[in-house]
């Protein structure tokens, strides 16, 4: 068995997921915790990762890089955003190395872009597209399209290398207040998702969202043919379907430009879903092996200065 | 001191608003109880209505006739909707007479028409558009275009007095479930409403909203110029911007068509701007007047006809 190199953590708003890897960059043990700095009390971050999450992996004496939003104001340490355009030696320079840590930790900062007429930012998705990135040279030369669905889904553009201009689409985020809060509800039930198709040609060009949202009532209650039970998928294909149609125009890419969707399994095939609808080609890449090849990228550019200050 | 014809009643969701109106359809006493329908126990209608409402203005002898929620399956009883088009004559011709109560109680029914590839529905505004087209012989001619703003915020096309198509937008609804439930958070404190101009500004064409919306939150985060007391004016302002940028072209009416304003004087005003930072030219007319005329031109025609069966 290889010799673990570094701890590899992905500390995010609702959880923490912490590899130990060796010097190739491949994964020796995994564990995953409901730690995420949304539920942490003010400076308890320190704490958590040398009482818990070390000892869990048995990583005691190794140095640590993580990801996400633990750089937040809410997490362990702050650590400012890095301006794009940015590639990985950008990221790796601006490592925030925590004082006083032994063994070291270091925290990936996030990247603040040109949105959407103003300033837009990540904190943990900038480390999944550098290792995306690395995980084949082609993806270093010439631009891509990258989507990261998720609760902020993240509309990326690559080129050369560098990550340039990103927007992010609160797609996910709108799921979870209009089912759990609004009055078009959403119950479970619609086993082969065939709202979810109803709800993607419903959601048009994108545009008009809050007309279209209220389809998801009116059907139901002025007998359009839509089931309650399906009201729940036809939110997801029509929020879905809204945000394929409309966000990858703001980034002024061509229409039907391919795109690579990175991140969760299920996330990734209902934006398939989405993008097939539409006619655009895309490959799907898993989001945790392309975080952990981006955590290691940028602690090998550090290894090669030799190491951390 | 003119004799009360009637009890003009407006039963929505949250409040109940009632009048004792004269012959000639002017208010003689008014009440407003927070007794709308999703704050009764099933069946609790007729009783509320009897105990409450009629003893408090003194109108135990009069007969009534409702507007609103109250014609839906959690009010007093159900109102099949009437199909667009529909005048005057049409929804009074379909008002449902409780059975077995005396004084008489009508409840008039809601409005069903081709909205976004499907039905639209509508309960209580109908009474409303009824009542401004009648305030003014010169809107029972030729079309109009008719902005309701609320909660589902109503945008309706007459013709030559009928009402002809329209749709509903959960702007207000959107707007109440991002503030209390979403990340994007938002306190109070923007007195100048510098917030809400921001929030146009972002609304741009409405297209691609889950994106503009996260703006609210990258502006405050990346320091693109957003104070955190302005969040709720600056979703305000994105989220009526988008709505008039885009809503009235699902109903294919031009760009710039004049739009009359009929509701809540607050909202109307909000709206105004909204349409000001547009170039397009509104009129504001109170709701609360045109749901009052609504019920006595409805209430008039049942009685021309004789009285209710």
């Amino acid at each position: 068995m290889s010799q673990a190199a570094f701890l590899a953590v992905d500390w995010g708003t609702t959880n923490l997921r912490a590899w130990t890897v060796d010097g190739g960059g491949a994964p020796l043990a995994h564990r995953e915790f409901p730690l995420g700095v949304s539920r942490l009390k003010p400076g308890e971050a320190a704490a958590v990762f040398r009482d818990t999450v070390r000892p869990a992996l048995g990583a005691e004496a190794l140095p640590a890089l993580i990801a996400g939003m633990v750089g937040s104001n809410l997490g362990w340490k702050e650590v400012p955003y890095v301006d794009c355009p940015a590639d990985a030696q950008a990221l790796a320079d601006r490592i925030l190395w925590i004082a006083g840590e032994q063994p070291l930790v270091g925290i990936v900062p996030g990247l603040r872009g040109q949105g959407l007429g103003g300033p837009d930012v990540m904190r943990g998705e900038e480390t999944q597209l550098i290792g995306w990135l690395a995980q084949d040279p082609a993806r270093l030369r010439g631009r891509h399209l990258i989507c990261h669905p998720g609760t902020h889904a993240k509309w990326v553009l690559t080129d050369a290398g560098r990550i340039e201009r990103f927007i992010t689409a609160m797609t996910g985020e709108l799921f979870a207040v209009l089912t759990e809060h609004s009055v078009l509800g959403g119950r479970d039930g619609d086993a082969e998702g065939a709202g979810f198709d109803l709800g993607l040609a419903a959601a048009g060009d994108g545009s008009a969202l809050a007309a279209r949202l209220f389809t998801a009532r009116a059907r139901v209650v002025g007998g359009g043919g839509l089931e309650p039970a399906q009201v729940r998928t036809y939110l997801s294909g029509l929020l879905i379907g809204a945000d394929v149609a409309a966000t990858p125009r703001l980034l002024d890419v061509p229409a039907g430009t391919p795109v690579a969707l990175v991140g969760d399994g299920r996330l990734c095939a209902q934006y398939r879903r989405a993008f097939a609808h539409a006619g655009v080609p895309v490959e799907i890449h898993s989001g945790e092996a392309a975080v952990l090849a981006g955590l290691h990228v940028l602690f090998q550019i550090q290894s090669r200065k030799g190491g951390p200050p």
